[in-house]
């Protein structure tokens, strides 16, 4: 027997209503590309959405197509947002951090029917000229007066000048709130990208699991300026928790800089922001260099990246309380949270901090399940852990266009290739990737434990771990360091480096001793790059009998 | 095209797995009917429940099946609500301030096939022992000793014997999100009870919006004391929002007078609570007479009555804020919040009071549309109004088992009977009901704005307005007194009364002097029965040019 209750479908539009019928008076201030700061209300952007929702229309797309965003956060991004989305076209956002080669790869991946783009990235849309041919249209996100001429793309239009006819009435239309709403693609650190597609019920349940007062305690007297940006993963979601909760909007457009950061929060009396730990980092060492500090700013959500218990430390010494969150451009993204206790009230500081530099507590809507090597629930004791697989309504299926399922081992679960520890109070932290870890005889290492505990050590530049094949375990964990100069190691540092603080099993059998460590572009650790360099040393001159070597 | 996202449900069983899983060491207190205090985890809970919900399979129910309780706010009547929606039947929760006859009436109406029922309600099973005699199983909510002999009703069954054996493993079905999950009937002033059936999908989405920072604000760290009843509307949904958010539920069973109240949220520090102003005025009495204070209660949300000024002050002056809210059986309930803007910050007192008093903001997820006398919408200027009709995925389409559909005057919309203002802040006043509303020549007139201005009047201990038939005008104001012993009030009186307080069209054109005026059970102001007396003493002796009379 069904209930007996309104079939009202829960769609962005909705959301905008909301925002436009009761807080039409709440700012959004952006800070433009073309330089000047602009300032308007939820009831002016509504209207501008539905004059964008009037052009769209002209291009004579069919619902469901996709129409592309290439762009920083501001308000013309936010417009295009709800427009498109609103409209039943999908809002395709693309990272322009992105190799030119991905972004013309997935541009053609997700058949993108138009382009809206910020001034800035005319010379990635030049790299790209032949791919961008396809389109409808390529829309350059400005007024005619900054209007750039391009001799490679002719055919630019102006976001001002296709709007400035059209009325700013609109129907938004009712349709099924499964209807795909948005596409973002991962970054594909391995493999081409994959398409996310998000539908209008996981975009607005999200947004009210993202607004609760243990997440991002979103309410009109809250002022927001998300940093992470609005192409990726919808910078959190905070564009549409926002217009649920009638909080202020700080759009801070492509200047992400300490001192540009500090002027815009200051001015506009920011209370809440989230972000990478890097922008922390550079804001907290601007407002140090110039000794400044805030008035308004409360709480900062820290994502994407595990902060340094240092930089949590340098946070509260400001005023500001640190919150991290978990999440993936699969799970929309928000998964975990920080919320403590009434019993962590009383902590000691540096117990405060070591629970905040974990990722956090599981957010209503989504489902944890957490085993160990032997396939079982871990122990929620804070140091066995296992792979990560979550559930939940805002969690992908699948993705787009594509053969590729999700990772899904387990049956409706998403393996988030994540290794991880819960304690009792339910606070999950990563210890590794699923990849990365080293199993060995039924037991699984964490190879970044290994390596943190190995990075305090004087003689250390850097260190990684990684697994080596072995007959008897299966797996074995081999320290690979780069010295500091005229720095040595030996023997026995190996193992007073380790005892006491891991399991005998756990200490690395191997060290290999390279002159440099390989990087990505972006600084990270190429673990894979680093085994293939061990095997070469390592294999074939070992047995499960014969496990510890002299240092090459 | 649909977005590929995990087509997980909204399922009442959803919350019970999350509280179970993270929220497990949060404590759930009640005051039991037998006495004692009760204290145990969600951790136990969810174990009680499967227990409870392994019973329920032994009466042979079929999914969807109702299952009655006639119970206060305590543990076991939790354990009910999760066990009967989750294993896919109906909680059917029954006010026991109805009549005895009107109690029989809905559990026939509802095809109840098990009833639980607290202790305290034992005479009321007795009057209605012919109805329940169709019932599967009458089961008493206390354990072995406590058990009641009843000649009346020989079968009765005990909650904990019916449990003891059962097994705390129980897996929760998964099914259609918008099953029936409750069923709550109005209370029914005018005609029969009408059932309002909630489904899962309403039940998790009005959780969720509940807990949101600018409604209940719920949290890990708030301690919540549900004091409006568990069987009146899902006391406002809390059992549902505090397991969603992990705020430990203190529930105070059937004492509900100052002192008993006082000591329980004392003791277990609560710091949010909810109830009708009757509860909160009897508290502050208490408390003023005792003249205690509280270290932990901060916030009080006031709903079911607007309540006075006076008490807002009062609730003030002990360092706990008020918040009102808005909502009827028919909307889950709440559609409106006290939630203030950053503008309101510098507020004078009293007209921080003055917004207090309204009903409060739109909670997203709700739709208003306020309609005035020409069927347009009204300005929102806090003076003009109008009917107000609502939307929504947690408002009502229709009533159970019954012909009478929901009052949709607009489709799509539940007209909730309601006359109210809008201010350009978005704030909701009620000024009427749309049947007591007085229409004269296409304005509406305020029947509550007269009666508060003629109840101030020295001379006047009870005032009533009401509409009479008018040739020319349609319908015109009538005020209705009860004089103090030994006062008179005369022509001048009226005048004097009104000018400059209303306009002047809607000063009444008639008094009618009654020596009672005629209220129902409650308190409450029989309107429709004034309105009979004074047809009866002034119709047939007005025509549109006399409309100025002697009073009798």
């Amino acid at each position: 027997m069904l209930g007996m209750m309104m079939n009202t479908p829960l769609q962005i539009s909705a959301i905008l209503r909301h925002a436009e019928a009761y807080h039409g008076a709440t700012e959004i201030v952006s800070r433009t590309v073309e330089g000047p700061m602009h300032r308007y209300t939820y009831a002016d952007m509504t209207k501008r959405a539905k004059k964008v929702a009037n052009a769209l229309q002209r291009f004579g797309l069919e619902r469901g197509d996709r129409v592309a965003t290439l762009a920083w956060n501001g308000y013309r991004h936010l417009e295009l947002y709800y427009a498109i989305s609103g409209s039943g076209y999908v809002c395709h956002t693309i990272n322009p951090r992105l190799f030119s080669e991905q972004i013309s790869f997935i541009i053609r991946h997700a058949s993108d029917k138009v382009l809206f783009s910020d001034l800035t990235f005319l010379p990635i849309l030049e790299m790209i000229a032949d791919t961008l041919k396809g389109l409808k249209a390529v829309v350059i996100m400005t007024d005619d007066a900054h209007m750039p001429k391009s001799a490679v793309l002719p055919n630019l239009l102006c976001f001002e000048t296709l709007i400035a006819q059209e009325p700013d009435e609109y129907q938004w239309p009712v349709f099924d709130e499964n209807t795909a709403s948005g596409l973002c693609y991962t970054s594909g650190t391995t493999g081409e990208p994959k398409g996310a597609l998000y539908s209008h019920r996981s975009t607005v349940l999200h947004a009210l699991a993202l607004s609760l007062p243990d997440v991002l305690a979103l309410s009109v007297r809250e002022v927001m300026a998300p940093v992470v940006p609005m192409f990726h993963v919808n910078a959190w979601g905070i564009p549409y928790a926002a217009l649920v909760t009638g909080t202020k909007l700080v759009l801070p457009g492509p200047k992400l800089d300490g001192a540009s950061l500090y002027q815009l929060f200051a001015e506009e009396g920011v209370t809440v922001t989230a972000g990478v730990p890097t922008v922390w980092l550079a804001l907290l060492d601007w407002m140090d260099a110039n000794q400044k500090e805030f008035g308004c700013l409360r709480r900062v959500f820290i994502g994407g990246a595990t902060p340094a218990p240092d930089m949590m430390s340098r946070l509260h010494a400001k005023g500001i309380s640190p919150h991290q969150g978990w999440g993936m451009t699969e799970t929309s993204p928000i998964g975990l949270a920080t919320a403590f206790l009434p019993k962590h009230k009383a902590l000691p500081f540096e117990q405060r901090i070591a629970l905040e530099v974990k990722q956090g507590r599981p957010v209503f809507g989504m489902e944890f399940r957490i085993e160990g090597a032997d396939g079982r629930p871990i122990a929620r004791d804070g140091k066995s852990f296992g792979s990560m697989l979550v559930r939940g309504p805002w969690v992908v299926a699948g993705y787009f266009n594509s053969e590729k399922t999700a990772a899904h081992e387990v049956e409706g679960w998403f393996n988030t290739g994540d290794v991880v520890t819960m304690d009792e109070d339910s606070f999950v932290q990563i210890v590794d990737r699923t990849k990365d870890v080293v199993k060995s005889g039924g037991e699984w290492i964490s190879s970044i434990e290994l390596e943190n505990i190995a990075q305090a050590h004087p003689a250390v530049k850097e260190a990684a771990v990684v697994a080596r094949p072995d007959e008897r375990w299966g797996e074995r964990p081999v320290l690979v360091v780069q010295l500091k100069p005229g720095a040595t190691f030996s023997r026995a540092d190996l193992t007073e480096l380790y005892n006491g603080k891991v399991s005998k099993w756990s200490i690395p059998d191997d060290i290999v001793v390279l002159d440099e460590l390989p990087h990505t572009a972006t600084g990270k650790l190429l673990k894979r790059e680093i085994r293939e360099i061990v095997l070469d040393r390592l294999v074939g001159r070992l047995t499960a009998d014969d496990v510890v070597h002299e240092f090459p």
